[in-house]
């Protein structure tokens, strides 16, 4: 399991993981590569790379075991683990995803959330009550968080991923669009909304052209 | 303008915007491709390797001309166009998505809203008021929309895909955990925030091991 597994294959393990339990749903006990591949827009060739660097096996003549794939998957991204996730700033966004129930089905669970402005504070969200920034050294050490989610703007997140790091937190899911420092034991995974849209913007310029 | 640029390179064209931006705002009027890596997280022979493909011109001694490379790169984008966005799915990501200020500021307009919830048809979000499903192609033939951002349950989102394809809307901006199966014209970029949640899981996990 410490084995190297090279990046791309990593982004991909999440995406294997839904389709084997699509597929573990409707029941099916062996898939083929080649129908792994079509569901994954793959070549079969790289599925086969792919599982065998990231240590999965198939049963001559039959294909890969769904069941037993998908947990050997789910191991290596952690599933047996609950990771409580923490959302740093409630506005439109942030409001969005701790209401956003898919998270708890996989294993993440919205433990706290924190806004600066105090209108909001005491408010109930989702599962949480809104907290001052002011209290969050304080919660973090009732109520240790994995994972802080930075929703907020470019200008604050850099200061309050340090705060957060300095608190113990070591994930990070950056929704600012900014890149984050930190020392090399933080996890950050940035989603950057404005430039995947103008990606697509990109991607519409050059089909018409 | 036409030529071929490898996909990473798209890819990263949005960053380099923004931080081009950043320095414009500064009134850099130069920058060089050291400086251009290190806000990036690139090398400079990766920044050069990446400007050349692009078609970005430095000049000798003096590094690239800020405004001209962001404008340059703006073109590309397509930032000269005002595109429209029509949001599929008033859940909670859909409403913080049709309130997100952001997009206006990037020459991206939000200009209708729909969802099967006869409850939320005539609320005004945002901008905009939401509709039913089943006014999509009048209001699409009266305002189109370039792209389509697809806030929906897996199992709905193919289907209305198909339904916009056949309205004429090319862009989808896809947060449905699916993939979804379009005609070669239409550009696709999906945001699948589980597995970037999941990846980061995998990261936290990997790091502690």
């Amino acid at each position: 399991m410490s084995s190297y597994i090279p990046d791309p294959v990593i982004k991909r393990l999440p995406m294997y993981y839904r389709y084997l339990s699509e597929k573990e749903k409707e029941n099916t006990l062996f898939i083929s590569s080649t129908e792994l591949a079509q569901l994954m827009g793959l070549t079969a060739s790289q599925v086969r790379q792919d599982v065998s660097a990231f240590g999965g096996e198939g049963r001559q003549g039959c294909g890969y075991p769904v069941a037993e794939m998908r947990h050997h998957i789910g191991k290596l991204l952690g599933k047996s683990k609950v990771r409580t996730l923490t959302v740093i700033g409630m506005g439109n966004l942030g409001r969005a995803l701790v209401r956003y129930e898919t998270f708890s089905q996989n294993s993440f669970q919205i433990i706290s959330a924190f806004d600066t402005n105090p209108k909001k504070a005491g408010i109930r969200m989702g599962a949480v009550t809104v907290r001052l920034m002011d209290e969050l050294e304080e919660t973090m050490r009732e109520a240790p968080a994995d994972i802080a989610v930075l929703t907020l703007p470019a200008s604050a997140a850099q200061k309050a991923a340090e705060r957060l790091y300095a608190c113990g937190v070591r994930g990070f899911w950056n929704y600012a669009p900014v890149d984050l420092h930190l020392p090399q034991d933080a996890a950050v995974v940035s989603v950057h909304l404005d430039e995947s849209l103008e990606l697509l913007g990109y991607r519409l310029e050059h089909n018409e052209g």
